[in-house]
Protein backbone atom coordinates (compact mmCIF):
# COMPACT_ATOMS: atom_id res chain seq x y z
CA UNK A 1 0.00 0.00 0.00
CA UNK A 2 1.07 3.19 -1.10
CA UNK A 3 2.21 5.78 2.25
CA UNK A 4 0.04 8.70 3.46
CA UNK A 5 1.18 10.88 6.51
CA UNK A 6 -1.80 12.78 7.61
CA UNK A 7 -0.53 15.39 10.33
CA UNK A 8 -2.47 17.49 12.72
CA UNK A 9 -1.35 21.24 13.70
CA UNK A 10 -2.67 22.79 16.66
CA UNK A 11 -3.05 26.10 17.98
CA UNK A 12 0.58 27.72 18.72
CA UNK A 13 1.57 26.89 15.23
CA UNK A 14 -1.37 28.45 13.57
CA UNK A 15 -0.92 31.56 15.99
CA UNK A 16 2.97 31.77 15.32
CA UNK A 17 3.52 33.32 11.73
CA UNK A 18 7.34 31.42 11.99
CA UNK A 19 6.54 29.08 13.73
CA UNK A 20 4.09 28.31 10.67
CA UNK A 21 6.33 28.83 8.02
CA UNK A 22 8.95 26.70 9.47
CA UNK A 23 6.40 23.70 10.00
CA UNK A 24 4.66 24.26 6.25
CA UNK A 25 8.57 24.31 4.72
CA UNK A 26 8.62 20.36 6.46
CA UNK A 27 5.35 19.57 5.52
CA UNK A 28 6.03 20.34 1.50
CA UNK A 29 8.99 18.41 1.82
CA UNK A 30 7.99 15.53 3.12
CA UNK A 31 8.19 12.54 0.42
CA UNK A 32 4.92 10.86 0.81
CA UNK A 33 1.28 11.47 0.37
CA UNK A 34 0.34 13.96 2.71
CA UNK A 35 -2.88 15.66 4.60
CA UNK A 36 -3.09 18.51 6.71
CA UNK A 37 -5.78 19.18 9.32
CA UNK A 38 -5.99 22.82 11.51
CA UNK A 39 -8.26 24.59 13.63
CA UNK A 40 -7.41 28.16 14.47
CA UNK A 41 -5.58 28.29 17.33
CA UNK A 42 -6.05 31.58 19.60
CA UNK A 43 -7.10 33.53 16.57
CA UNK A 44 -10.28 32.33 16.78
CA UNK A 45 -10.49 33.82 20.42
CA UNK A 46 -9.25 36.91 18.93
CA UNK A 47 -11.11 37.39 16.11
CA UNK A 48 -14.18 37.32 18.41
CA UNK A 49 -13.07 39.22 20.69
CA UNK A 50 -12.44 42.31 18.25
CA UNK A 51 -15.89 42.07 16.39
CA UNK A 52 -17.64 41.65 20.65
CA UNK A 53 -18.51 38.59 20.68
CA UNK A 54 -17.03 36.67 24.12
CA UNK A 55 -15.69 33.10 23.39
CA UNK A 56 -17.27 30.70 25.65
CA UNK A 57 -15.37 27.47 26.64
CA UNK A 58 -16.50 24.65 28.82
CA UNK A 59 -13.91 21.74 29.58
CA UNK A 60 -11.52 23.53 27.44
CA UNK A 61 -14.00 23.13 24.56
CA UNK A 62 -15.67 25.89 22.50
CA UNK A 63 -19.62 26.36 22.85
CA UNK A 64 -19.97 27.60 18.97
CA UNK A 65 -23.33 29.40 19.25
CA UNK A 66 -24.41 31.26 15.68
CA UNK A 67 -22.07 34.11 15.89
CA UNK A 68 -19.09 31.85 17.01
CA UNK A 69 -19.63 29.50 14.21
CA UNK A 70 -19.39 32.57 11.59
CA UNK A 71 -15.39 33.69 13.19
CA UNK A 72 -14.98 29.96 13.27
CA UNK A 73 -15.81 29.72 9.92
CA UNK A 74 -14.15 32.85 8.78
CA UNK A 75 -11.24 32.44 10.43
CA UNK A 76 -10.64 28.09 10.10
CA UNK A 77 -11.92 27.90 6.85
CA UNK A 78 -11.10 31.15 5.41
CA UNK A 79 -8.33 32.98 6.18
CA UNK A 80 -5.95 30.06 7.99
CA UNK A 81 -6.82 27.82 5.49
CA UNK A 82 -6.07 29.86 2.59
CA UNK A 83 -3.09 31.52 4.05
CA UNK A 84 -1.64 27.99 4.64
CA UNK A 85 -2.72 26.67 0.96
CA UNK A 86 -1.33 29.93 -0.54
CA UNK A 87 2.30 29.34 1.72
CA UNK A 88 2.61 25.93 0.71
CA UNK A 89 1.56 26.82 -3.32
CA UNK A 90 4.40 28.86 -2.51
CA UNK A 91 6.92 25.86 -1.34
CA UNK A 92 5.76 23.65 -4.89
CA UNK A 93 3.16 22.15 -2.88
CA UNK A 94 0.44 21.81 -4.54
CA UNK A 95 -2.55 22.39 -1.69
CA UNK A 96 -6.21 22.26 -1.62
CA UNK A 97 -7.86 23.85 1.05
CA UNK A 98 -11.31 22.06 2.26
CA UNK A 99 -14.06 21.59 5.27
CA UNK A 100 -15.79 18.58 5.81
CA UNK A 101 -18.76 20.65 3.62
CA UNK A 102 -16.43 20.52 0.69
CA UNK A 103 -17.31 17.51 -2.05
CA UNK A 104 -19.00 16.02 1.33
CA UNK A 105 -15.88 15.07 2.47
CA UNK A 106 -17.10 14.35 6.56
CA UNK A 107 -19.93 14.68 7.17
CA UNK A 108 -21.31 15.37 11.07
CA UNK A 109 -24.22 15.38 13.41
CA UNK A 110 -25.00 18.02 15.39
CA UNK A 111 -24.11 16.94 19.00
CA UNK A 112 -27.33 16.22 21.53
CA UNK A 113 -27.90 18.42 23.90
CA UNK A 114 -27.07 16.54 27.20
CA UNK A 115 -26.14 18.97 30.41
CA UNK A 116 -24.18 21.11 28.16
CA UNK A 117 -25.39 22.94 24.55
CA UNK A 118 -22.20 22.67 22.92
CA UNK A 119 -24.08 24.55 20.15
CA UNK A 120 -23.46 24.01 16.32
CA UNK A 121 -20.79 21.82 17.14
CA UNK A 122 -20.53 18.20 14.63
CA UNK A 123 -19.52 14.92 16.06
CA UNK A 124 -17.83 12.13 13.58
CA UNK A 125 -17.64 8.54 12.56
CA UNK A 126 -15.03 7.16 10.60
CA UNK A 127 -17.99 6.11 8.24
CA UNK A 128 -18.90 9.24 7.48
CA UNK A 129 -15.51 10.23 6.23
CA UNK A 130 -15.56 10.25 1.93
CA UNK A 131 -12.59 8.51 1.87
CA UNK A 132 -13.43 8.42 -1.93
CA UNK A 133 -12.86 11.74 -2.97
CA UNK A 134 -9.84 11.98 -0.44
CA UNK A 135 -7.89 9.08 -2.67
CA UNK A 136 -8.78 10.93 -5.66
CA UNK A 137 -7.48 14.23 -4.97
CA UNK A 138 -4.19 12.47 -3.50
CA UNK A 139 -4.64 10.51 -7.08
CA UNK A 140 -4.05 13.90 -8.51
CA UNK A 141 -1.10 15.27 -6.63
CA UNK A 142 -3.22 17.11 -4.13
CA UNK A 143 -2.04 17.52 -0.87
CA UNK A 144 -5.70 18.48 1.17
CA UNK A 145 -5.24 20.74 3.48
CA UNK A 146 -8.56 20.29 5.70
CA UNK A 147 -10.07 23.02 8.53
CA UNK A 148 -11.84 21.42 11.25
CA UNK A 149 -15.00 22.16 10.13
CA UNK A 150 -18.21 19.50 9.09
CA UNK A 151 -21.46 20.27 8.15
CA UNK A 152 -24.80 18.10 8.89
CA UNK A 153 -25.54 17.08 5.35
CA UNK A 154 -28.53 19.66 5.26
CA UNK A 155 -26.99 23.03 4.89
CA UNK A 156 -25.61 23.67 8.49
CA UNK A 157 -22.18 24.03 9.11
CA UNK A 158 -20.53 22.64 12.28
CA UNK A 159 -17.26 23.01 14.05
CA UNK A 160 -15.73 19.88 14.68
CA UNK A 161 -12.57 18.84 17.14
CA UNK A 162 -9.44 18.89 14.73
CA UNK A 163 -7.57 16.23 16.48
CA UNK A 164 -10.62 14.01 16.35
CA UNK A 165 -11.17 14.89 12.38
CA UNK A 166 -7.44 13.91 12.11
CA UNK A 167 -8.11 10.63 14.03
CA UNK A 168 -11.43 9.67 11.54
CA UNK A 169 -9.90 10.67 8.29
CA UNK A 170 -6.73 8.85 9.17
CA UNK A 171 -8.47 5.11 10.57
CA UNK A 172 -10.58 5.84 6.85
CA UNK A 173 -7.74 5.90 4.65
CA UNK A 174 -6.03 3.45 6.09
CA UNK A 175 -8.05 0.61 4.28
CA UNK A 176 -6.35 2.25 1.08
CA UNK A 177 -3.13 3.38 2.66
CA UNK A 178 -0.39 2.73 4.93
CA UNK A 179 -1.63 5.45 7.00
CA UNK A 180 0.90 7.46 9.83
CA UNK A 181 -0.74 9.76 12.09
CA UNK A 182 0.95 13.21 13.57
CA UNK A 183 -0.07 15.03 16.13
CA UNK A 184 1.94 17.98 16.20
CA UNK A 185 1.92 20.61 18.55
CA UNK A 186 4.10 22.93 21.20
CA UNK A 187 5.64 19.95 22.94
CA UNK A 188 8.56 17.28 21.87
CA UNK A 189 6.18 14.57 22.92
CA UNK A 190 3.66 13.14 26.14
CA UNK A 191 6.08 14.85 28.58
CA UNK A 192 8.07 12.33 31.26
CA UNK A 193 9.78 15.21 32.95
CA UNK A 194 9.11 18.64 31.60
CA UNK A 195 12.25 20.37 33.65
CA UNK A 196 14.56 17.92 32.20
CA UNK A 197 13.03 18.13 28.81
CA UNK A 198 12.52 14.42 28.90
CA UNK A 199 9.84 12.76 26.50
CA UNK A 200 8.08 9.00 27.25
CA UNK A 201 9.11 7.35 23.82
CA UNK A 202 6.16 4.81 23.77
CA UNK A 203 2.89 5.36 25.72
CA UNK A 204 0.80 2.51 26.27
CA UNK A 205 -3.29 2.81 27.23
CA UNK A 206 -2.38 1.12 31.10
CA UNK A 207 0.45 3.33 31.44
CA UNK A 208 -1.26 6.67 30.36
CA UNK A 209 -4.32 5.65 32.98
CA UNK A 210 -1.73 5.07 35.46
CA UNK A 211 -0.08 8.72 34.87
CA UNK A 212 -3.39 10.37 35.26
CA UNK A 213 -4.15 9.06 38.14
CA UNK A 214 -0.75 9.89 39.62
CA UNK A 215 -1.70 13.31 37.87
CA UNK A 216 1.27 13.66 35.39
CA UNK A 217 -0.81 13.15 32.36
CA UNK A 218 -3.74 15.82 32.36
CA UNK A 219 -5.53 18.39 30.55
CA UNK A 220 -5.22 19.16 26.80
CA UNK A 221 -3.29 16.24 26.58
CA UNK A 222 -6.00 13.94 27.48
CA UNK A 223 -8.21 14.19 24.13
CA UNK A 224 -5.41 13.60 22.11
CA UNK A 225 -4.41 10.85 23.68
CA UNK A 226 -7.71 9.26 23.18
CA UNK A 227 -7.87 9.74 19.97
CA UNK A 228 -4.37 8.63 19.07
CA UNK A 229 -5.34 5.77 21.17
CA UNK A 230 -8.68 5.13 18.73
CA UNK A 231 -6.37 5.25 15.81
CA UNK A 232 -3.71 2.80 16.91
CA UNK A 233 -6.35 0.12 17.75
CA UNK A 234 -8.18 0.84 14.43
CA UNK A 235 -4.48 -0.41 12.82
CA UNK A 236 -2.73 2.87 11.58
CA UNK A 237 0.62 1.92 11.16
CA UNK A 238 2.18 4.20 13.11
CA UNK A 239 0.58 7.13 15.86
CA UNK A 240 2.86 9.67 16.90
CA UNK A 241 2.32 12.83 19.51
CA UNK A 242 5.53 15.90 18.86
CA UNK A 243 6.84 18.89 18.11
CA UNK A 244 5.88 20.95 15.55
CA UNK A 245 9.14 22.14 14.46
CA UNK A 246 10.66 18.37 14.18
CA UNK A 247 8.23 16.76 11.58
CA UNK A 248 10.48 15.10 9.57
CA UNK A 249 11.97 13.46 12.54
CA UNK A 250 8.27 12.19 13.63
CA UNK A 251 7.45 11.23 10.27
CA UNK A 252 10.98 9.07 10.52
CA UNK A 253 9.85 7.99 13.88
CA UNK A 254 12.88 9.01 15.79
CA UNK A 255 11.26 11.42 17.52
CA UNK A 256 7.89 12.58 19.91
CA UNK A 257 5.99 9.62 21.76
CA UNK A 258 5.08 6.57 20.05
CA UNK A 259 0.89 5.74 20.84
CA UNK A 260 0.79 2.10 21.37
CA UNK B 1 -18.78 18.77 -26.42
CA UNK B 2 -20.36 18.50 -23.05
CA UNK B 3 -22.52 21.94 -21.81
CA UNK B 4 -20.75 23.90 -19.00
CA UNK B 5 -22.57 26.51 -17.01
CA UNK B 6 -20.57 28.94 -15.54
CA UNK B 7 -22.39 31.43 -13.34
CA UNK B 8 -20.93 34.55 -11.69
CA UNK B 9 -22.98 36.36 -9.11
CA UNK B 10 -22.66 39.63 -7.01
CA UNK B 11 -22.71 41.50 -4.38
CA UNK B 12 -27.22 41.97 -3.74
CA UNK B 13 -27.18 38.08 -3.78
CA UNK B 14 -24.84 37.19 -1.31
CA UNK B 15 -25.92 40.00 1.07
CA UNK B 16 -29.36 38.38 0.76
CA UNK B 17 -29.74 35.32 2.73
CA UNK B 18 -33.65 34.56 1.29
CA UNK B 19 -31.92 35.68 -2.03
CA UNK B 20 -29.18 33.72 -1.65
CA UNK B 21 -31.33 30.74 -0.85
CA UNK B 22 -33.46 30.82 -3.54
CA UNK B 23 -30.68 31.67 -6.21
CA UNK B 24 -29.08 28.48 -5.15
CA UNK B 25 -32.11 26.08 -5.17
CA UNK B 26 -31.85 27.05 -8.81
CA UNK B 27 -28.10 26.41 -9.27
CA UNK B 28 -28.59 23.13 -7.50
CA UNK B 29 -31.63 22.50 -10.26
CA UNK B 30 -29.23 23.12 -13.29
CA UNK B 31 -29.63 20.12 -15.32
CA UNK B 32 -25.63 20.16 -16.35
CA UNK B 33 -22.26 20.21 -15.51
CA UNK B 34 -21.73 24.04 -13.27
CA UNK B 35 -19.22 25.88 -11.45
CA UNK B 36 -20.10 29.30 -9.18
CA UNK B 37 -17.64 32.40 -8.73
CA UNK B 38 -18.40 34.83 -6.17
CA UNK B 39 -17.61 37.78 -4.48
CA UNK B 40 -18.75 38.61 -1.29
CA UNK B 41 -21.15 41.58 -1.48
CA UNK B 42 -21.21 44.48 1.04
CA UNK B 43 -20.25 41.40 3.59
CA UNK B 44 -16.57 42.47 3.44
CA UNK B 45 -17.18 46.29 3.75
CA UNK B 46 -18.97 46.00 6.91
CA UNK B 47 -16.57 43.24 8.42
CA UNK B 48 -13.81 45.83 7.46
CA UNK B 49 -16.07 48.21 9.55
CA UNK B 50 -16.83 46.04 12.60
CA UNK B 51 -12.82 45.42 12.82
CA UNK B 52 -12.02 49.37 12.92
CA UNK B 53 -10.62 49.06 8.58
CA UNK B 54 -12.04 51.12 6.51
CA UNK B 55 -12.50 50.18 3.41
CA UNK B 56 -10.86 52.13 0.45
CA UNK B 57 -12.58 52.64 -3.44
CA UNK B 58 -11.13 54.01 -6.29
CA UNK B 59 -13.13 53.95 -9.23
CA UNK B 60 -15.62 51.26 -7.49
CA UNK B 61 -12.54 49.17 -7.18
CA UNK B 62 -11.60 48.16 -3.91
CA UNK B 63 -7.86 49.25 -2.50
CA UNK B 64 -6.89 45.80 -0.71
CA UNK B 65 -4.05 46.64 1.74
CA UNK B 66 -3.02 44.05 4.35
CA UNK B 67 -5.60 44.09 6.38
CA UNK B 68 -8.25 44.37 3.55
CA UNK B 69 -7.12 41.41 2.15
CA UNK B 70 -7.37 39.42 5.99
CA UNK B 71 -11.00 40.29 6.03
CA UNK B 72 -11.49 39.78 2.19
CA UNK B 73 -9.91 36.19 2.41
CA UNK B 74 -12.35 35.79 6.22
CA UNK B 75 -15.16 36.74 4.44
CA UNK B 76 -14.94 35.72 0.73
CA UNK B 77 -12.84 32.38 1.08
CA UNK B 78 -14.29 31.21 4.69
CA UNK B 79 -17.60 32.58 5.20
CA UNK B 80 -19.68 33.16 2.01
CA UNK B 81 -17.94 30.28 0.18
CA UNK B 82 -17.98 27.63 3.17
CA UNK B 83 -21.92 28.70 3.41
CA UNK B 84 -22.69 28.64 0.07
CA UNK B 85 -21.34 25.27 0.06
CA UNK B 86 -22.62 23.87 3.18
CA UNK B 87 -26.30 25.14 1.32
CA UNK B 88 -25.82 23.13 -1.61
CA UNK B 89 -24.90 20.28 -0.09
CA UNK B 90 -28.00 20.33 1.18
CA UNK B 91 -29.89 20.46 -1.96
CA UNK B 92 -27.80 17.56 -3.07
CA UNK B 93 -25.71 19.22 -5.14
CA UNK B 94 -21.61 18.28 -4.39
CA UNK B 95 -20.24 21.67 -4.25
CA UNK B 96 -16.77 22.38 -3.26
CA UNK B 97 -15.49 25.76 -2.07
CA UNK B 98 -12.09 27.08 -3.42
CA UNK B 99 -9.83 30.13 -4.08
CA UNK B 100 -7.08 30.89 -7.20
CA UNK B 101 -4.91 29.51 -4.68
CA UNK B 102 -6.39 25.90 -3.72
CA UNK B 103 -4.70 23.27 -6.46
CA UNK B 104 -3.19 26.15 -8.15
CA UNK B 105 -6.49 26.84 -9.77
CA UNK B 106 -6.27 30.38 -10.82
CA UNK B 107 -2.57 32.17 -10.65
CA UNK B 108 -2.45 35.88 -11.20
CA UNK B 109 0.32 38.43 -10.97
CA UNK B 110 -0.08 41.56 -8.32
CA UNK B 111 -1.31 45.07 -10.38
CA UNK B 112 1.88 47.28 -11.05
CA UNK B 113 1.34 50.34 -9.05
CA UNK B 114 0.86 52.80 -11.71
CA UNK B 115 -1.31 56.12 -10.44
CA UNK B 116 -3.30 53.84 -8.15
CA UNK B 117 -1.72 51.79 -5.89
CA UNK B 118 -4.44 48.73 -5.66
CA UNK B 119 -2.82 46.96 -3.22
CA UNK B 120 -2.64 43.00 -3.36
CA UNK B 121 -4.46 43.00 -6.27
CA UNK B 122 -4.36 39.80 -8.78
CA UNK B 123 -4.77 40.40 -12.52
CA UNK B 124 -5.25 37.55 -14.19
CA UNK B 125 -4.88 35.79 -17.61
CA UNK B 126 -6.65 32.71 -19.81
CA UNK B 127 -3.41 31.06 -20.02
CA UNK B 128 -3.34 31.50 -16.17
CA UNK B 129 -6.62 28.96 -15.71
CA UNK B 130 -5.80 25.59 -14.73
CA UNK B 131 -8.04 23.88 -16.77
CA UNK B 132 -7.00 20.51 -16.27
CA UNK B 133 -7.73 20.39 -12.46
CA UNK B 134 -11.37 22.46 -13.05
CA UNK B 135 -12.34 19.50 -15.49
CA UNK B 136 -10.88 16.71 -13.43
CA UNK B 137 -13.51 17.87 -10.54
CA UNK B 138 -16.35 18.04 -13.09
CA UNK B 139 -15.36 14.96 -14.41
CA UNK B 140 -15.75 13.91 -10.58
CA UNK B 141 -19.49 15.02 -10.22
CA UNK B 142 -18.09 18.00 -8.11
CA UNK B 143 -19.52 21.39 -8.76
CA UNK B 144 -16.66 24.11 -8.01
CA UNK B 145 -17.81 27.24 -5.78
CA UNK B 146 -14.74 29.32 -6.17
CA UNK B 147 -14.25 32.68 -4.21
CA UNK B 148 -12.96 35.66 -6.38
CA UNK B 149 -9.53 35.37 -4.62
CA UNK B 150 -5.90 34.42 -6.37
CA UNK B 151 -2.38 34.13 -5.14
CA UNK B 152 1.25 34.72 -6.61
CA UNK B 153 2.49 31.04 -6.94
CA UNK B 154 5.06 32.83 -4.52
CA UNK B 155 2.75 32.31 -1.23
CA UNK B 156 0.77 35.72 -1.26
CA UNK B 157 -2.93 35.41 -1.88
CA UNK B 158 -4.39 38.62 -4.41
CA UNK B 159 -8.02 39.91 -4.10
CA UNK B 160 -9.08 39.57 -7.64
CA UNK B 161 -12.49 41.00 -9.36
CA UNK B 162 -15.03 38.59 -9.70
CA UNK B 163 -16.70 39.11 -12.97
CA UNK B 164 -12.80 38.77 -14.60
CA UNK B 165 -12.27 35.90 -12.88
CA UNK B 166 -15.96 34.26 -14.15
CA UNK B 167 -14.54 35.56 -17.50
CA UNK B 168 -11.08 34.15 -18.13
CA UNK B 169 -12.16 30.50 -16.24
CA UNK B 170 -15.56 31.10 -18.96
CA UNK B 171 -12.48 31.59 -21.61
CA UNK B 172 -9.94 28.86 -20.62
CA UNK B 173 -13.21 25.98 -20.08
CA UNK B 174 -14.21 26.70 -23.66
CA UNK B 175 -11.61 24.33 -24.92
CA UNK B 176 -13.01 21.66 -23.48
CA UNK B 177 -16.68 22.43 -22.98
CA UNK B 178 -19.68 24.26 -24.56
CA UNK B 179 -19.41 26.96 -22.17
CA UNK B 180 -22.36 29.20 -21.06
CA UNK B 181 -21.27 32.47 -19.14
CA UNK B 182 -24.10 33.68 -16.83
CA UNK B 183 -23.92 37.28 -14.77
CA UNK B 184 -26.62 37.45 -12.00
CA UNK B 185 -27.13 40.44 -10.35
CA UNK B 186 -29.71 42.59 -8.97
CA UNK B 187 -31.41 43.69 -12.21
CA UNK B 188 -33.53 41.70 -15.09
CA UNK B 189 -30.21 42.27 -17.85
CA UNK B 190 -29.08 45.43 -19.36
CA UNK B 191 -31.88 48.23 -18.99
CA UNK B 192 -33.10 49.63 -21.81
CA UNK B 193 -36.09 51.84 -19.81
CA UNK B 194 -35.38 51.29 -16.45
CA UNK B 195 -38.88 52.82 -15.42
CA UNK B 196 -40.62 50.71 -17.19
CA UNK B 197 -39.10 47.46 -16.70
CA UNK B 198 -37.20 47.07 -19.98
CA UNK B 199 -34.30 45.06 -21.50
CA UNK B 200 -31.97 45.12 -24.23
CA UNK B 201 -32.40 41.55 -25.13
CA UNK B 202 -29.46 41.71 -26.98
CA UNK B 203 -25.92 44.27 -27.06
CA UNK B 204 -23.46 44.37 -29.68
CA UNK B 205 -20.28 46.03 -29.11
CA UNK B 206 -20.95 49.24 -30.93
CA UNK B 207 -24.23 49.46 -29.25
CA UNK B 208 -22.75 49.87 -25.89
CA UNK B 209 -20.27 52.11 -27.03
CA UNK B 210 -23.11 54.99 -27.87
CA UNK B 211 -24.83 53.92 -25.07
CA UNK B 212 -22.36 55.01 -22.89
CA UNK B 213 -21.55 58.14 -25.10
CA UNK B 214 -25.49 58.88 -24.37
CA UNK B 215 -25.21 58.26 -20.62
CA UNK B 216 -27.70 55.09 -20.91
CA UNK B 217 -24.71 52.53 -19.31
CA UNK B 218 -22.52 53.83 -16.91
CA UNK B 219 -20.95 52.84 -13.99
CA UNK B 220 -21.03 49.04 -12.39
CA UNK B 221 -22.30 47.91 -15.69
CA UNK B 222 -19.07 48.59 -17.49
CA UNK B 223 -16.46 46.56 -16.51
CA UNK B 224 -19.00 43.34 -16.32
CA UNK B 225 -19.96 44.05 -20.28
CA UNK B 226 -15.97 44.60 -21.17
CA UNK B 227 -15.58 41.09 -19.45
CA UNK B 228 -18.89 39.78 -21.15
CA UNK B 229 -17.84 41.20 -24.80
CA UNK B 230 -14.10 39.88 -24.64
CA UNK B 231 -15.15 36.36 -23.57
CA UNK B 232 -18.47 36.42 -26.07
CA UNK B 233 -15.08 36.94 -28.75
CA UNK B 234 -13.06 34.33 -27.55
CA UNK B 235 -15.82 31.81 -28.58
CA UNK B 236 -17.93 31.35 -25.61
CA UNK B 237 -21.43 29.65 -26.94
CA UNK B 238 -23.33 32.01 -25.19
CA UNK B 239 -22.63 35.60 -22.56
CA UNK B 240 -25.80 36.57 -20.88
CA UNK B 241 -26.56 39.17 -18.45
CA UNK B 242 -29.79 38.74 -15.88
CA UNK B 243 -31.40 38.32 -12.65
CA UNK B 244 -30.16 35.87 -9.71
CA UNK B 245 -34.07 34.47 -9.63
CA UNK B 246 -33.99 34.01 -13.61
CA UNK B 247 -31.07 31.76 -13.63
CA UNK B 248 -33.41 28.94 -15.28
CA UNK B 249 -34.45 31.24 -17.88
CA UNK B 250 -31.17 32.51 -18.41
CA UNK B 251 -29.90 29.37 -19.09
CA UNK B 252 -32.50 28.66 -21.05
CA UNK B 253 -32.10 31.91 -22.90
CA UNK B 254 -35.17 33.27 -22.84
CA UNK B 255 -34.69 35.87 -20.52
CA UNK B 256 -31.56 38.57 -19.59
CA UNK B 257 -29.41 40.49 -22.17
CA UNK B 258 -27.57 38.06 -24.55
CA UNK B 259 -24.07 39.62 -25.02
CA UNK B 260 -22.93 39.82 -29.11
Amino acid sequence: MKKLVVVKIGGHVVDDEQALSSFLKQFAALDAAKLLIHGGGKMASQMSERLGISPQLVDGRRITNQETLKVVTMVYGGLVNKQVVAQLQGLDCNAIGLTGADGNLLRASKRPVDKIDYGFVGDVKVDWVNKELISQFIGLGLAPVIAALTHDGAGQLLNTNADTMAAVMAQALSKDFEVQLVYCFEQIGVMKDLDKGLVFNRMSKENTERYINEGRIHSGMLPKLENAFRAKAYGLKDVRIGHYTALQALVNQTEGTEVL
